[in-house]
């Protein structure tokens, strides 16, 4: 019998669950080839415009696979409508039967998105962050934020936008949540005074040249290969990068772009799923590093199952 | 809001509605060009075994895309559970929002399947058939011929299969559905008393290798590149090939086949919704005419946009 959960539903299912263990736990699967996750499945409307991805995959040894369906559609903003839908499917492993539904409106994208976020964070970030900076005023910008309190106790934060008035309400938002926020006047100000910095643009060029000594960026803005966020110099400079999924960076995110401009080499990249295991990661507190996420099936599978409760 | 629809609720829907024309629209629409359809998702299960295909598309202009999972889990039927699982959503072209998700088990792969066979009958078949043909026992043998009624008046059906009582058990079911059904022996008596053929098998060597003039045969059971019901020879020289697509048959199906042995040439194919358009088909009563039907996801997006009713 397939079960039909809503938002509302699904929202009260997750708020018992920790979201960091259940993304670690499917970043270690990943890294250790115990996920099995086809190419993304596209698909590009016009007129208007829009961008459907479907991501699947199963972990072996568990017991279901995951169907994704995700999308975009920019005008949707000016209609008033959320630009993100979509749905994830749960189906049983060992008779295909339809297990749940999740009818998350694309809400499951954007947690699993954050706590992936604070998942890098805990295991980069240098041991004394005395403030954070965020680039962009987005949904994501609200809730990486939201899912560091639980990885770190700095809640001092600077953020930039490009639009003041969205900026604005980002600073009233974050002060709900517990944060001292300010705003900056460009990105290179957050470069300056932030050792923890999340960016969470939709930028196709570079935001982010330089960072101080000491200090981690999760880039998780650009997740096809024309968006682009730090410049490939920052991430070619970089003590350490660290990838979601190295197959994926060699086609989308800041690290393809820096191979792309002769930067830097991928073989250089750590996967994240590598680090949480110990098998690398920061090893001293002055060093530069960077998480490169472009977003995992693996992911999905795992905030799935816990919203799905199995 | 989305609609969630059962089986049931689904099958209450699609009494009223002409499934043929829907396949028409969407055959012609795909041959026009009108139709995006990126290549199939696959996604591969072991112990048990297990395949799943993700189909997906739209056709311009048209206010939906849909995005079909469907599996096989072959160790299903030893457990009682039909082997074919799936589930289909519609979703807004406009904005990407979850219009409906259609919990139809894989019977709607199933019909949209018999519809396009009725479809191909319906433009192929001679004018004046005396007795139908069917090879194959299972599900498609009696949802073929039940949508056949539509399109012919003959009501005269012989039938073969390799399973002695799966056969009888079908006869006692067309006979349900009015038909006068008898058995055959072997595939080659239906190529000798039969001028409309369905070929509903999932064999991977040839069963028919001759059939009379004027007959037209219409195999759906190949979907893959290994199976075959279809004498490459019998392909060679029929008089005209039917193919609902003609990118799916350079890869699967009877044409693949044959032009694999050298004795057809794809370039002498005409697609479905060509015929349907007029634009060639058969022009005497005396011609062997062949549809060879691998399945398009534009049959599941018409199928799943009338089960949800826009």
């Amino acid at each position: 019998m397939t079960r039909v959960l809503t938002w509302p539903q699904i929202e009260s299912v997750l708020e018992g669950v920790d979201l960091v263990a259940a993304m670690e736990e499917a970043f270690v699967a990943y890294s250790e080839g115990r996920a099995v996750v086809p190419p993304v499945g596209e698909l590009i409307l016009e007129e208007p415009r829009g961008e459907v991805h479907i991501k699947y995959g199963y972990i072996k040894g568990q017991p279901g696979y995951v169907v994704k369906i995700a999308s975009g559609f920019p005008g949707n903003v000016a209609r008033g409508l959320p630009p993100g839908q979509g749905v994830m499917l749960l189906f049983d492993r060992e008779d295909g039967a339809l297990t749940a539904v999740l009818l998350d409106e694309g809400h499951l994208t954007d947690l699993r998105t954050a706590a992936a976020g604070a998942v890098a964070a805990k295991h980069l970030a240098p041991p004394d962050v005395q403030r954070i900076g965020v680039l962009g005023t987005g949904v994501q910008a609200r809730m990486q934020l939201d899912h560091l309190r639980g990885v770190t106790p700095c809640r001092s934060v600077l953020a930039w936008g490009r639009d003041a008035g969205r900026l604005d309400a980002l600073i009233t938002d974050l002060g709900a949540l517990g944060f001292e926020a300010e705003a900056a006047g460009e990105p290179a100000q957050i470069g300056a005074a932030c050792s923890l910095i999340v960016t969470a643009t939709a930028s196709h060029s570079p935001l982010l040249d330089e960072v101080r000594p000491g200090t981690h960026v999760t880039a998780m803005g650009s997740d096809t290969h024309e968006k682009q966020e730090l410049s490939a110099r920052l991430v070619g400079s970089a003590d350490l990068v660290v990838v979601d999924s190295r197959d994926q960076a060699a086609l989308r995110g800041e690290a393809a772009r820096a191979v792309a401009e002769g930067s830097f080499d991928l073989d250089d990249a750590l996967e994240l799923g590598d680090v949480i295991a110990g098998r690398g990661g920061r090893t001293h507190a002055d060093q530069v590093t960077i998480a490169d996420l472009t977003g995992v099936a693996v992911q999905d599978l795992a905030i799935a199952r816990a919203a799905a409760g199995i």
